[in-house]
C-alpha cells in the first residue's frame, strides 16, 4: 500500500469515517497490494495487453476447453500453446472468433476490446530453415497478441550466408531481433555481429541424432561469439515473445 | 554502398572526373562497404562508446601487455576482461589511468575523450549471495564502461525472501535487470515475476558438487517460471552487460 | 536373538524342556530374526499401517490384477502405483471398496480393519504449478494411506511471489512439507527459507526442452540455496510420502 | 503482524496515545514482521542455537577473518565451513575457544552463553568407507553446533554386511540417520531397509573415474529401492545436518 | 593353418599329389585358416554349443522369419532375442520345437543333436525385483542355450537384506553369478561381498525419472564397492550369459 | 555357524563339557561366522592370498605410514595402490622388502610366509598404447600379488591390426584376458572376438578432449559388439585384477 | 562479379550502350553475384549435378509431395530423405520415374538430362553390421546421385576381423571409404590404419541402453587411434555422402 | 603375399630351387606380408614423408628425450606434439635442427633427406579467434611436416563477417580447409557454405563455462548445417592435419 494512501486511510479513521472493521480489512490486504508493482500478475496483466496464456500440455481436451471458456467469458483475450490438433480444432469450433494457427500450435483469442500498448518499433523473427518455423511462429503469434508489430526473415541459414546478407534492411530496422534456430544455431552470431539491437536466440530441437533434441544449438547460442546474445529455452518461441515485449516496451 | 553514392560516382565517372580504375577501385570495395550497417565493428564500437574487449584466458601476459599498450595509443579506450592478479598489476603499472578491479578480474581504461551515449535508464544488478559477486562485478565494470549507470541490490537470495522484497523500490526503478545467481538460480524467477522490465540472467559456477560448474544454475534460468527471462553463459557477467546496454540503448 | 531370550532357550534345554531338535530349530532361525529390527519388512510394515504397493509400470494387467487380489485377500490394505487407465478400471472393477485417483494414477484399498498410528501432525503438500500434481496426488494418496493428515498448498509457484506469501499460514503449522516442483523448482528455496520444519522436494519432469525431463529441477532443488531441503526422484511422490511418513511418525 | 496487535494499535491511535507518525512507522514496517515466521532469518535463528555459518570457498582469508571477527564480537556463535588449512590456522589464532576440525575443514565457535534446544533424540551418521570421512566429519560438526547429540558408525559398507550388520543396535536407537557413502552408495538402501526412521543420505566425490566426482553416488542414492530415502548435495554434509536438525526439533 | 599341416600339403605338392592350382587354392585360404584360432567363428561356434544368435530389433518380421529358416535347416540350432511378440508368434508358429519364452522375448531352437560341453560347475542369476525379470530371463535362456546349468535367486534386493542372506546356500554353491539390478543396483555390491566367485552385473533400465534408464544401475555397477565385479551393458542379459559361459568353459 | 558345529557344541553344554558363558560367547559371535562364507572379509583374505589393500587417495603420508606399518606388522603382505611419489618412496625407506613400481603408482610387500594359491592358468594382459601402461601396471601388480602367473602383449591397439594378430600365440594361450585401452576402446572388440577365453576390459582416461576422461572408452567397451566382454571402472586396474582372480581362482 | 565483368559494364556504361539505370540494376545486384564462388548455391550445385535434396522430417506428406513436384518439373534431379513409407509410396505414384530405397528411407529422381561429372575414383561403404544398413544405403543413394561411382563391404565388423582382412582388395581400391559402425564403432579404427586414403566415419544409433542412440559410437569415432578419421552427426549418412563427394571431386 | 609371387615361390620350390625350410619360412610370414597394403605402418610412413609422432602427454621428460633420440638417429624425421614447455626446451638443446612451435606446443626436426611427396595442392587453415590458435598451430606445423603447402586465414569468426568475406580468394584457391574454432564455431557453416572443398572442423576447448571444454563447439560442428562438413576430436589439430593430407595425397 502506498504511504499517501495509508495516510489517508488512518486520516479516514480518525475521522470516523470508516469504521476499525474496515480499516482492518484494508490493511490484512495491504501486503497484498504493496506487492502490487508485480506489474505481471494477472488482472494487471490483462489490462496492459498480455493475453492470459494456457499452455496445454499435460491437460485434457475437457479441462482446457473449460479453462479457455471461463477466460473468454471475461473477454479479457487468451492465447493457448502447445495445443494439439484436437483441441486446436475443438477450441475453434467453440470460440468462432479464435485465429488458430496449426504451425504454430496455438489458438488465440483477441481480447473483446483491443488494449493499446506503446512499442517502441517492431519485433524481426529470422529463422535459419523451414524446420524452425514451429517456434518461430509461437513466437510471432505471441509476439502478435502482446501488442508487437511483427516481421520476418526466413530461411536465411548461414550455410548460404548471401541470403542473410540479402536482408539487411530488415535487419537494421528492427528494434527487437528473435533468432531462431536449430542444428549448431551459428545464425545468431552472424545477426549478433552485423547488428546492435538486442538479439534474443530461441534453440531448436531440429536435427540429426547429435543434436539431442536440441542441446547443441543451446550451447551453441550460450557461447555465440557475438556478445550480448541472450537465449531462452529449446523451442521456446513463447518465452521469446514475452522477452522481446520486456524489451520493447521500455518506458 | 548506398546507392545514392553509387550513383554519384557512376555520374562522376560518366562525365570522367574520375578514371576507370579510380571506379574500379571504389566498386571493388562495396562488398564491404555494404556491409557497414554491421554497426559493432572495430571502429564505429570504439567511436559509440563500446571500449574494445582484450579477453585474457590464454594470452600470456606479454601479449596482453603488448595488445593493451597498442589499444590505449589510440585512445579509444580499453577493457580486459578475466585478467589474473599478475596481469592485472602490470597493467596498473603500465597505465596510470588504468581502473583495475580485482573481484572482477578487470583492467578498464577509458577512452581520452569521454564518448556521450544515449541510454533509457539504469541498470540494475542483482546478486543472491557473495559468491556471485564477481561475475556481478565484471558485469557492473562493463555495463558502466559501455556508458549505463549501474545500480546494485546484492545477497538478495530467495532463502531469505523477505531481503528481495526490501528492494521493490530498486526493481520498480530498473530499466534492466542483470540477475546473477548460482546454486539453483532461483532468484530470476522471483525477480521476474515482480517486474516487467527486461531480466538478464547470469548464471554462476558457485555451489557445492552437483552444480557441475554453474550447469544446475543454467538449466534453472532456462527453465524459469518467469516468462521471459533470459539467459547466458555461465559467469559471463560481461556477456550479459553487452545484452543490457543493447536494450538499454534502444532509439 | 536377543540375549536373555537366548539364555532362557539354552536354559530351558540344559533343564530338558526343549530337544536337542527344538533349539537346533530355534538357533538356525535367528540369524533371521536378529534381522527382526527391520521394521519395514512385509508382515511389520502391514501391521504398521504401510499399505503393500504395488508398482504397475513394466508388469501386464493380468499379472497386477492378480497380485492385487491376492493382497486384497489378506485384509491389509493395498496401493497400486503408476497405473495406467486400463489398469485403474479393472481394479475399481474388480475390488469395490477400492479408491481411484486418475490424477495420481493409484487406486487404494484400505486395510479391512483401520490401523491407528500415531504421527506428530500434518504433511503439507505445496505444489509450484498444475502441471506438478500427478506427482503431487501421487504423494498425497500415499501420505494419507499411511496415517498423516494431509494438507495441500497448490499453484504457488515462484514468479508470482505473493501467492506464497498468502499460504503462511498452511506453511506455519506444517509439520512436514513436500515441496512438488518442476522447471527450475525454485518453489522449495523460498519455502525451504521461510519455515524450520522439514522439506522434502520432488523435482518433476515439467517443462519446456531443456528441463530434459526434470533434470533441471533435480539439480536445482539439489543446489537449493534453502539449507537443509531434501530431494526425492523426478516425480516421485510415493517416495516423498514415505519420507515424510519417516519423519510425521517420529516418537 | 498479527490482527491482534494491529488492533491495538489503531485504537491507541483512535485514542490518540500514538501519533499519525507513529503509526505509520508501525505500519510501514508491518510487511517484514508480517514474514516474521520466517524463523530461519538471521537473529531468531542465531537465538535458537543454530549458529551462524561462513562458507569459505571464493573468500580471502583476510574477508573470512574479518567476517568472523564481526561475528564472533556478537557472541552468537559461529561454524565456518569448507575453510583450508591456512584460514584454520589462523581463525584458531584468533579466537582461542574455536574448535578446528582438520578433516570436516571446520572451525566451530560456540556461543557465549549455551543455547538450549530440545531435540527429539540422537543423529546417527553412518560412513561407508574412510573416505567418506570429511563429509561424515563436516555433518558431525554442524548437526552437534545445532544441539543435537551425534552418534556414529563408520566404515560399514556394503561390501562387508556382516559390519553393518553388527551396528544394529545403532541404528534402531537412532532418531535421525545420516548415511554418507561415495562409490555407488548402497550403504543407504540397506540401512533404508533396516529402519523405520528418516534417512538422509550424502553422496561423496569419492571413487574411480566413472564415479564422476560424486554423479555416481547421486544417482545411486536417488534411485534407491529402499523408499522414503531423501538425497541431499554432493559432500554436503553441513545441509544433511541442517536437514537432520531440522527433523530432530520437530515439536 | 598350422605349421604341421602346411609342411604336409608342400610334401604332397612336391610328390606331385596335388597340382599347382590345389595347393594355391589352400594357401589363397590360408590367411583365414590362420585365424582359425578365433574360436567363436561361426562355425566352430556352432560346434561347440553356441546357438546362432539372431538379434532382432530392426528387422522386419520377413527378414527374420528368413534367417532362422535358414537357419535352422541347418539344424545348429538358434536364439532369437529382443524378439516382438509377432515376431514371437510367428517362429513358434514356423518352428514347431522352438521354445518361446514372452518375459525374455526370446526364441530357442536346439540344435537337431545336442552339443555336449563341458562346464565348471552352474550360473547363478540373482535379481533385486520383478522388473529386472525381463534382462535376467533373457540371460536365463541364453546361459541354457550355451549349456550351463541355470540356477535363480530372484527378488532378494538389499532394502530387504534378509531375503539375500537367506540365499547363502545358493551363492556358495555357484560357480559364476549374474547379478540382475536396476535402480541403484547395489546388489552387486552385497552379492560381490559376500561371495570369492566371478560375479558378473547387468544394469537395467528399470526406475522413476533420474534412472535415467539405467544410467544410475550403470554407474552404481561400475563403482561398486566389492572389487571384481565386472559390467555389461544396460538390459543385456545375453551379453553377461556370453561373459558366464566364457567363465563356465575355462579348461 | 554350521548345523553340525552347532549340534556338537550344544552337546558339549549338555554335557557340561563348556558352560553357559562359554557357549553364550560363541553363538553370540554366530551370525558373523554363519556370514562366514563371505570369504572375502579379512582374515580369510589374507589367509587365502590376497593382500590387504590400502587405496591412498585422500589419505595423508602419516596415515599410510601408519595403516601399513601395522598390517606389515601382522606379516599377511600389504598392496598400497595409487600412491603419489612421495609415499611410495616414504614406504620403500620404511619397509626395506617393499617392491615399489613408479608406473604403477603401487608398493607391495610379499607376506612374510608365501601363501599358496591354486590358478587355472595365466592372465594376460594386453594394452593398446604406451598411454595405457599404469592402469596395465596396477593390474600386473595386484594380479601378481593375488598369485597370478602374468603375461603381457604390449602396444598392439588396432590401427596397427598385424601388430595383434602377431600375438596370436599369447592370446590362445591365456587362461584370462584383461584388455587396457583408452581413446575409443577398439581393442577388446578385436580381442573378444579372436578368443574364448574370458575377456575383462579397463577402460582408460587416455585421449583428446572428446575421451571426456575416459567415458568414451568405457561407453565403448559396453557397447562392445564382441559379446561376452565385461568392463571395470575407469583406469581401474586393481579391479580387474580381482576380477580376472575369482575367475583364474575357480575350482 | 567478377573484376573483368565489372569494366566491360563501365565500358559498356561510359560507351553509352547502357543507361544509368541498367547499369544500377547490375550493381546493386553485384554482391549477391560477387557471392557467386559460393558453389554450392542453388542453381549451381544443380548445375553440377548436385540433386536438390528434400530433407522430409517435419514436413507434411502434401507439402513434400508439393515440393517435390516443383522441383521435379525443373528437370534437375531431387534427392528425398528421411522419407517415411507412405510418402515413398505417394512419391512413387506420383514420379514414374524416381527410384525409391526403403532402406534407406530415400527417394531418388535423376536429372531430365544426366550431369557429367568428373571424380577421381569410387566410394567405397564399409558397414559393421546388418542393422548399420540404413544409413549406409543412405550414404550409397546419395553418394550415386551425386555421380560417384559406389562400392560396398557389408558386415565387416572387428568382433570378426577375418571379414575384413578378406575385404584388402576394395580396401586398396577405395578412393574414399565411409566407415558406418554402431555399438563401440571401432571398424573406422582398423579401416583407417589399414588404409591411406581419406576415411569419414558415420556413427549409428544402433545398440543396447549404454549406446545412448549413438552417443558412444560417436564418442569412439571421435577418439579413434587411427589419425585422420573424421566424423559426422549420428546415422547422417547424407553428409558423409556429400563430405566424400567434396573430396572425390578434387580437382 | 601377392598371388603371382606365391606361384613363383612354389614353383621354385618345385624346381628344388629353395629347400622345404625355406619355403616353409616365407609362408609363415605371409599373413603379415599380406597386411602389407597397410601403408601407415612404421617404416613405410617415413618412408612416404610422415614423420614419426610422439604424444607426449604421459611420459616423463626422460621417456620423451630417450625416445626421440632414438628416432632421430634414424634420420626419419620426428614430430613430438603436446610437449609441455621444459620438454621442447630439452629438445631444441638435445637436436640443434629441431623447430619449436610454443604456441601449438610441437617440436618437429625434418628427415635427413627430404622426402618428396605429391600433393594436390594447398591447405588452408581458417581460425576464428586467437584462442584458436594453439590448435591451428599444431595442424599447420603436422601439415607442414607431411609435406603439404599451408596457407592461413585467422581472426575470421562469423560475429564479424565481412573479416571471412574478405578471404574469399583463400578460401577459393585452397584444395582442402581446415577450420578450427571453439565458442559456438559457427565458422565452419559459413565456409562450408561457401565452398564446395573438403572441409575438416576442428572443435577448441575455448570458451565461458557452458563450452564444456569444447563440447559446445563439438555438437555445434557435428550439427552444421553446412552438408559434408567433418569433425576431429576437440583441440585435435594433428588429427586434422593427417585427414588433410590423407584428401590431399589423393592419387
Amino acid at each position: 500500500m502506498r504511504p499517501e494512501r495509508l495516510k489517508s486511510l488512518l486520516e479516514r479513521f480518525q475521522r470516523g469515517e470508516i469504521t476499525m472493521e474496515q480499516i482492518l480489512g484494508h490493511l490484512e490486504r495491504a501486503p497484498f497490494e504493496d506487492l502490487g508493482f508485480a506489474r505481471i500478475d494477472h488482472h494487471r496483466a490483462v489490462r496492459q495487453g498480455y493475453p492470459e496464456v494456457v499452455y496445454c500440455p499435460g491437460k485434457t481436451a475437457d479441462q482446457i476447453s473449460e479453462i479457455c471458456a471461463s477466460i473468454a467469458a471475461r473477454g479479457d483475450g487468451l492465447l493457448a500453446t502447445r495445443a494439439d490438433e484436437a483441441v486446436r480444432r475443438r477450441l475453434a469450433d467453440e470460440h468462432p472468433r479464435i485465429a488458430v494457427n496449426h504451425l504454430a500450435r496455438t489458438a488465440y483469442l483477441p481480447p473483446d476490446e483491443p488494449v493499446e500498448v506503446e512499442v517502441r518499433g517492431n519485433v524481426l523473427i529470422v529463422t535459419a530453415g523451414t524446420s524452425d518455423l514451429p517456434a518461430a511462429e509461437e513466437a510471432a503469434v505471441a509476439a502478435r497478441a502482446m501488442g508487437n508489430p511483427v516481421r520476418r526473415l526466413d530461411d536465411v541459414g548461414v550455410a548460404g550466408i548471401h541470403r542473410l546478407l540479402a536482408g539487411q534492411e530488415e535487419l537494421r530496422e528492427a528494434t527487437v531481433i528473435i533468432v531462431v534456430a536449430g542444428m549448431e544455431a551459428a545464425l545468431a552470431s552472424v545477426v549478433g555481429g552485423l547488428v546492435a539491437a538486442p538479439v534474443v536466440a530461441v534453440p531448436t530441437s531440429v536435427g540429426y541424432g547429435a543434436s539431442f533434441n536440441g542441446l547443441a544449438a543451446l550451447l551453441g547460442l550460450l557461447n555465440s561469439c557475438a556478445p550480448g546474445v541472450t537465449v531462452v529455452n529449446i523451442d521456446n518461441g513463447y518465452g521469446a515473445a514475452v522477452a522481446a515485449t520486456r524489451i520493447n516496451r521500455l518506458p
